[in-house]
This record gives C-alpha cells, sequence and structure tokens, in this order.
C-alpha cells in the first residue's frame, strides 16, 4: 500500500468547522487505500494569540521559552484533528513532533531537521491508523522542544514523506494552486498544472508565497512530488515535480514581484582582495539579507559595489556601513529606494539565451528604467521603480503568452 | 542548599499580571539562598477553554486526545513563567511533565505518578536555575501524554517534592490557609497554623477542597511538610505536618460538611455472605461512589442496608440495584433525600471516646434529626436533614470551642 503525506496550513484548520472539514479531506485519502500521514498547523490566529500573551510578560521573551510556547498550538491542532477523524468513524492517533521522533538542531526558533526516526509512525500505519502529526516542531537530541521557523509546517511534511518514502505530498492551502503571476494583480494569472522543483524555488524565494523554499529543496533533494491545492474548494492543484521541464515549449513559467526594494551604492572601495566580503560580511553579521549585488570597477581602478535589500532594513544597513568605514575604505555611499523586482522564471530558459533580452526590451517599450540585473540558469531578475511594477508585470505576462499556454497535458498523463 | 517546591494553581497564574506577582514570590524564595522547583497549572479558565474546543468537534472525545490537548495549558503557563523570570533576572527553565521525568501508568485522563526521573531536574538545579514544572502531566513509559486527573497539579507538585528529596511543599492558592471551617458558612471561622496528615485527609475528603486527598497521601508517606498559603495576600499560611497532632488540648481540628447527599436503604436482603459484596460491587462497576455504609440485622434473620451517595447519582443507583433485583434478593427499596454530612475531625479524638456523644448531644440540643452515624479513629460523620446543615455546623463551631482555641504556638516554635 502506498504511503501519502497530507499537510493543511492554519488557515485550513481555523476553527471547529475547518477541521472537519479537513477530517473529511483525510478520510477520502484513507478511503482510497493510502495509509495516511497528516501534518497540521496551529489554528488560524493562535500562534498570534500566543505571542501576544508572551509579549505582556516579556519585550523580548526567550527563544528556548517560546518554542515551548509556541509548540501548543500545533499540539491542540492534532488532538482535535483525530477528535474529528473518530466521528467519522476513523482510527487515528496523534502524535507531537518529538513523539513523531522529529529530530532537529539544537537551536530554537529556527531548527533544521536533523534526521527523523519514523519508527513509532510506521508502527501506527502498520495497525492501519492514520497518523496526525504536529508540524513546526521538533526535539532536539538532548530533549529540548524546538521549532523550525518560517513554512516549518510544509517542511515537517516533506521531511516525513522522504523518510516514509511516500508517493507524494499534499499541501492543502488558501490557494487552489500555483500561479503563473499572483492573480490578484494580473488577472489573466493562470493556474499551473506541474512546475519544476527549481522553477519553483524560484518562484518560491521571489515571493509567490505558496511554498516554503525549505520545503521544496527538501522535495528536490528526494524527488518528492509535491502536491498544491486548495483546502476549500474540490479543484485539481499543482504538481511540483523534476518531470515538469519536459515540457518543451514553456520558456517562462511564471513571474514574481516584489515591491520595497532599495539599491546600496558604495563608491570608491579601495580594490582589495577582501573588499567585497568585508562589506558583506558585516551586513550578514547585522542580520540583513542582501539580494542583488553587482561589482564593478572604475577606470581608475576603484571598486564600486551596488546591492539591493529591503527598503526596511535601510537604516540598519547604512549604519553598519558607516560604522565600519575605516575598516571598508571608500569614497561614498549612495542609496536609492522606491524601487521593486520583477523576475521571469523558467527552466525553458536555459537553452534560450535570448530570454533575458525579451525581457529588457518589454520593459524598454513601457519606457521602464532598469536600475539592477541578476540572471541565473532559470530565471532573469530587473530591479525598475516601484511605480512600474504592476504595469512591468502585466506587459511581461503577456509578452510571454502565460495567459495563452495550452496546459501541456501530455507531460501529466 | 535546601531544595523547595512550590505549586501556583490556575487562579493564581489567570493572567498575565498574576504571573508576574507569582514570579515575585519565586523570585522571593530563590533569594532566601533556597533551590526552587515550582510546579504551575494552566491558566485560569484556559482548560475549560479547551474542553469546549473539544466538544465543538465530539461529544465524546478520545481519553488519549483529550490528555493531549489538555496538556498544552500547562505547557503555556511554564513558558510564560519562565519569562517572567527572566524579566526580574533570575535564571530559570521550563520543562514539560515528560521532560521533567515524570513517568505514569499508560492510562488516560486520571494516571498515577509511578516514578520521578529527577536527573535533569537536578541538574539544571545545579546550574542555579529555578526550574518551573508543568503540573497534572506526565509520560507513560511507551512515551504516551497522560495526565493526572483532578488535583493532579498538586498531586506533581508534592512528588516532584519527595523525589527530590525537598525540604518542604509549598501550594499557593487562593485562600489564605486550611480553616476550622468553611469561612463562607461560619463567620467565626479561624485559620489554623497546623494540621496532621490525617485530618487534613478526612478534611480534604469531605469536601474542604484545599489540597488535593492524593498530594497529601503522598505528602504524608513521605513526611513533608506542606504548606497552603495565599498568592495575593502576604501572610502566613497552614502548614500539614505530621506534628500538628501534639497540641495536647485540640480534640476537634476543624469541621466539614456537605449537602445534596442522598440515603438509599435496601431491606429485607438475603442473608448470605455475598450479599453485601453483590450490592456494592453493582454500584461501583456503574461509577457510583457510596459514602456511608450501615448493616444492620433485623429479628427475623433479614439484612437491611443503608448507604448514602451523591443525590446526582440517585437515579443511577436504583436503576443499578432495581436490575439486579433478582441476583441481589431483597424485599423492598427506598430513599431519603435533602440530606447533608456534617463531620468533625481532629486526631486528638483518638484518646477521647466522649466526643462523638458531645457531637450528637449538641445536634440534639438544636433538634436536628441524626439519619446516619459514621467514625473513624479521628472523625465523627453525621447525616442530617440538608435544612439543618448551616445551624448545625455553627452550633458544633461554637460547642468545640474552634473560635477560641489558642493556637498552639510551642508546636510551631
Amino acid at each position: 500500500m502506498s504511503t501519502i503525506v497530507q499537510k493543511f496550513g492554519g488557515t485550513s484548520v481555523g476553527d471547529a468547522e475547518k477541521i472537519k472539514r479537513a477530517a473529511e479531506k483525510v478520510k477520502r485519502a484513507k478511503e482510497a487505500g493510502h495509509r495516511v500521514v497528516t501534518v497540521v498547523s496551529a489554528m488560524g490566529k493562535s500562534t498570534d494569540a500566543l505571542v501576544r500573551l508572551a509579549q505582556d510578560i516579556s519585550r523580548d521573551p526567550d527563544k528556548r521559552e517560546m518554542d515551548m510556547l509556541l509548540a501548543t498550538g500545533e499540539q491542540v491542532t492534532i488532538s482535535l484533528m483525530v477528535m474529528a477523524l473518530k466521528e467519522l468513524g476513523l482510527d487515528a492517533v496523534s502524535l507531537t513532533g518529538w513523539q513523531a521522533g522529529i529530530i532537529t538542531e539544537p537551536v530554537h526558533s529556527d531548527a533544521r531537521i536533523m534526521e527523523i526516526n519514523t519508527n513509532r509512525v510506521e508502527a501506527y500505519l502498520d495497525e492501519g491508523k492514520v497518523v496526525i502529526v504536529a508540524g513546526f516542531q521538533g526535539m532536539s537530541a538532548d530533549g529540548e522542544i524546538t521549532t523550525l521557523g518560517r513554512g516549518g509546517s510544509d517542511t515537517t511534511a516533506v521531511a516525513l514523506a522522504a523518510a516514509l518514502k511516500a508517493e507524494s505530498c499534499t499541501i492543502f492551502t488558501d490557494v487552489t494552486g500555483v500561479y503563473t503571476c499572483d492573480p490578484r494583480v494580473v488577472k489573466e494569472a493562470r493556474q499551473l498544472q506541474s512546475i519544476s522543483y527549481d522553477e519553483m524555488l524560484e518562484l518560491a524565494n521571489l515571493g509567490a508565497g505558496v511554498l516554503h523554499p525549505r520545503a521544496v529543496e527538501f522535495a528536490k533533494n528526494y524527488q518528492l512530488p509535491l502536491i498544491v491545492r486548495s483546502s476549500m474548494e474540490d479543484v485539481e492543484g499543482t504538481i511540483v515535480e523534476e518531470e515538469a521541464s519536459m515540457e518543451q515549449n514553456l520558456i517562462v513559467r511564471g513571474l514574481a514581484f516584489e515591491g520595497a526594494v532599495t539599491k546600496i551604492t558604495i563608491e570608491g572601495l579601495a580594490n582589495r582582495y577582501d573588499a567585497m566580503a568585508n562589506v558583506f560580511s558585516s551586513l550578514a553579521d547585522a542580520g540583513i539579507n542582501v539580494d542583488i549585488i553587482i561589482q564593478q570597477m572604475s577606470g581608475d581602478n576603484e571598486l564600486n559595489v551596488s546591492f539591493s535589500i529591503h527598503t526596511q532594513k535601510l537604516e540598519e544597513a547604512l549604519n553598519v556601513i558607516e560604522k565600519n568605514c575605516e575598516q571598508l575604505n571608500y569614497r561614498s555611499i549612495r542609496h536609492e529606494d522606491r524601487l521593486a523586482k520583477v523576475s521571469i522564471v523558467g527552466s525553458g530558459m536555459i537553452s534560450n539565451p535570448g530570454v533575458a533580452a525579451q525581457m529588457f526590451k518589454v520593459l524598454a517599450d513601457e519606457e521602464i528604467a532598469i536600475k539592477m540585473v541578476s540572471t541565473s540558469e532559470i530565471k532573469v531578475s530587473a530591479v525598475i521603480p516601484e511605480a512600474d511594477m504592476v504595469k512591468a508585470v502585466e506587459s511581461l505576462h503577456t509578452a510571454f503568452e502565460l495567459h495563452a499556454q495550452p496546459e501541456a497535458k501530455v507531460t501529466l498523463s
């Protein structure tokens, strides 16, 4: 019998009614003859309520204790989910992260899964039980309760699926699947039947927000098919798998965008071997995420470096650099905000060198200034004025015929 | 350095402010130079909220899953308590039941503690940390989360204190100590400085409600001094310890009472060796608690038996007996409700045979009918009409000079 793993996020288990509805979906999978493991998140806003409780007591709560506190959220959901399944006549059992054998690094609030001891889960599956596992949490080797940080429940589900050699992992969520672009912005955005891990990773990193990148990477490493589908509507979702890249005519699969981008340029850096390392280590030490980095040499052997960050981090970044002015040894620093990043993603680009050029042409035709460019094998990103973001996204969606693309049914049959 | 254990009940940790106030008390104990372990319950009404959640999903929720659900309540409190202690500059760490090594029977909703592995708690104490332990919960040997049932947090505290060979265990609660009688009913009721385990057990069983009998028994077995005191007011509490019985002049230490008592009488039972066993096993099998039992032989070799139960269980009890009519073989059954039980308790009775007589005289003087009587070494109980309960209690309180008793300071100095 094949094993499948499912995951229901916080909005899909937000109240008693939603838990009952999710339980119906679990039942259907069980009745289809699978061994079923279901990972659940904390109910809707319950995590926020716990955070508020902590903040009433401490402005800067201890990380270990926050993990202890937040881990109760999923523990509530697993027990309620089992109760709902029992009401439907299914035999089910709940397991916390530590009971499910999820061993993480010994760090708090953002631990990675090190290994999963599946004995207990498999024993229950062998007894014919549906196993409900608390997402987002695990235990370190020395018995401390840990949490996995953002997207943690997705990671739990995918990691469990890999450890159990499951046939697939279905992520039930509040969207019906992965789209060519955010349908709230581009009306023509179309749901994809399939997408490759790498494409999904680029889209996830760029803020498509449906699946957490860690979960996608995990699935890719284990070649585990991931299915994204709606917990509300009963429609087909999007499958994330390696073979999606076989759709030959799909050059661009989707596009992503994000606002609140700021570009910082440091001019006249002394041209030393460690110049770049110094700049970006000092930013990293301050916990500032840098996205695109561009390095240029000026005529007189001076180094100029530009990079983009989230606008929220601007002040902090400037402080870090100015504080290290002496050590970094540069002439001037300037920044430009109110920018956005627009990206096209598709495995088909690898063998199509003209895609980036086509993107620049679309932006030029719309008279949109390009401030920075970054490319990877399957992605081209351009930083442009934030005011032009929606126009850029709509033009690119049309130009790359994303709304019109025939679903390549062949790849799924 | 001596180890002390403290316990804060649900009302004492009902919100952020109360948790902070409790933390101040923990800090004081730590600053007094003790190694401190603090057991906490779930916050105020949070258990009720969890129960309601479960009831929205299932009318008869699975016991294992209820334990899974309810155990989150204390886990929330322990993390918040540590945050509050850290705000006060104390080094503290929280432990769930299973992390604290509390091993219980493999049953749900009412498990007993089998053993406590104190290694982890002691390691933290050795590091100078205050250890905050979740009450009411433990883990079975096979890794299942269990709960201890009513009064569970008291039991956790006392069992931990015994296992750690603590100097004492302080139960912080919403009353200032143990009283000679319920002060809401008898205005002259006076707080006791000390009381013996046995007296406390009789009072607890009789509904004094301050300490759970399991906790008192545990403390008695390990000769662990128990202190009951207020989590709100800063006043001395009552100490429960073996030596309290040395107060020579205290014949009656306190009195207890409860209403809603019903007396059932079965007449004309066939006089067989197993008659009594049959009656009370059938009631026990139906989960009906019987309190006082009186057996009498009538002149013509017929057996009459009377017993008291909670009025709520009347119908059920009658059903059980009538269903087993054939097997039990009796002539008639009748019952009398709207009764109450009034009890006087005191170790001093053992050597004072006249105490019961004195009690009956007080009731007779007040023209109160006595329906049943039960005695133990340190207790005399009388079942009387419920309408006379308060009058009886007040008269007995006065007659045994409970309000006037000099506190026997000698025993505590």
